[in-house]
């Protein structure tokens, strides 16, 4: 697959694939580019052009095949074939991820937490258990995380995100509010603060 | 204030704020544009560019002063102001927000949350109360907040959106994952599949 699309165009593929998804769910065989621009708040030609970014995959007169553009979507996000995460830092946020975000949903197997609370070491969330964090560095060796999920304090927040890139992992997705820089190495921000100071702009 | 600044320039001020923060806390007293842009990321130009929006405040020759700049985008955000929040549905999510967020430093006094779980209902996180949802109504009527933070499960999102835009509400942080839409209503969504799904893309 090229990767020389847009980082605007990749950023819609998920909302496209949520959208979708819902779209099956709800029993819905097709969409029209319109009727699902309708529903996004998109223009048709938008999606129209997005999804050619990828080969397109409707067809004129028809639209879209519901389950035929979520498997594609889901293809090409690459959530199909199941990568692999550690989470690192099983505070409140990492354990209300550890107990209710639907890793699979989005493409990842996660496969431990890890913490150095002796209070939070061995428990068990859906399933999925938590191991001291002085283990973390064998554990990475053995299993080959693809990603690290970092919900740890800000303060140790670099010093961690490159220890597990030392280890291998591929990309970060990262809790900490710390904008982290690593070469070669993706990482996703989840900025809570600058989504409510948005909020806090537009409701003036 | 003219309400005229594209999204994207409206996106980057929070980050503008939560360096030039950090700096202030590290004791830097002023910063070019340069190293400024090289500490996020951005050409020097875009940061002026971004800035003068707003009347730019920055000194040729001189740069930034750190203080009056945190202080000027504290004002243009308007978290200077301390807005009211509530929020809605204390599970995992909604109790690590109550728990661990800094919702002042994001220009919010959160007042109350709301659930219609009795194991919840009375709880205290940070001093801030789990009131029954069923109290919400008068609640709002009476305290006037000015955002709604919906963390309820997804299939009550619109409803409960409607709710509380109908008792006043002038914004809604979203965490349903459904993207709401309701005229004249900023909403700032949290997506936290979607940005798990791009690092998916990102890492493959």
């Amino acid at each position: 697959m090229e990767k020389t699309i847009s980082t605007a165009v990749i950023k819609r593929l998920p909302r496209y694939y949520r959208h979708i998804q819902d779209l099956e769910k709800a029993g819905v065989f097709r969409i029209s580019s319109k009727d699902l621009a309708n529903k996004l708040g998109l223009t048709a030609s938008q999606i129209r052009q997005d999804l050619n970014c990828f080969g397109g995959f409707g067809q004129q007169g028809y639209g879209y095949n519901v389950t035929n553009l979520k498997e594609q979507l889901a293809e090409i996000l690459g959530i199909d074939k199941s990568k692999t995460a550690v989470l690192i830092g099983v505070g409140n946020i990492g354990k209300a991820l550890m107990k209710n975000f639907d890793f699979e949903g989005s493409g990842f197997k996660l496969l431990a937490g890890f913490d150095t609370n002796p209070d939070v070491i061995g428990r068990e969330f859906e399933g999925v258990r938590v191991l001291d964090g002085h283990e973390m560095k064998a554990f990475m060796q053995k299993n080959k995380p693809d990603i690290a999920i970092l919900t740890i304090p800000r303060h140790i927040a670099a010093v961690v995100a490159k220890d597990v890139v030392d280890s291998g992992v591929r990309g970060i997705w990262n809790f900490t509010n710390v904008d982290l820089h690593i070469e070669n190495v993706p990482i996703e921000h989840v900025h809570l603060s600058d989504s409510l100071m948005t909020l806090c702009y537009n409701v003036e």
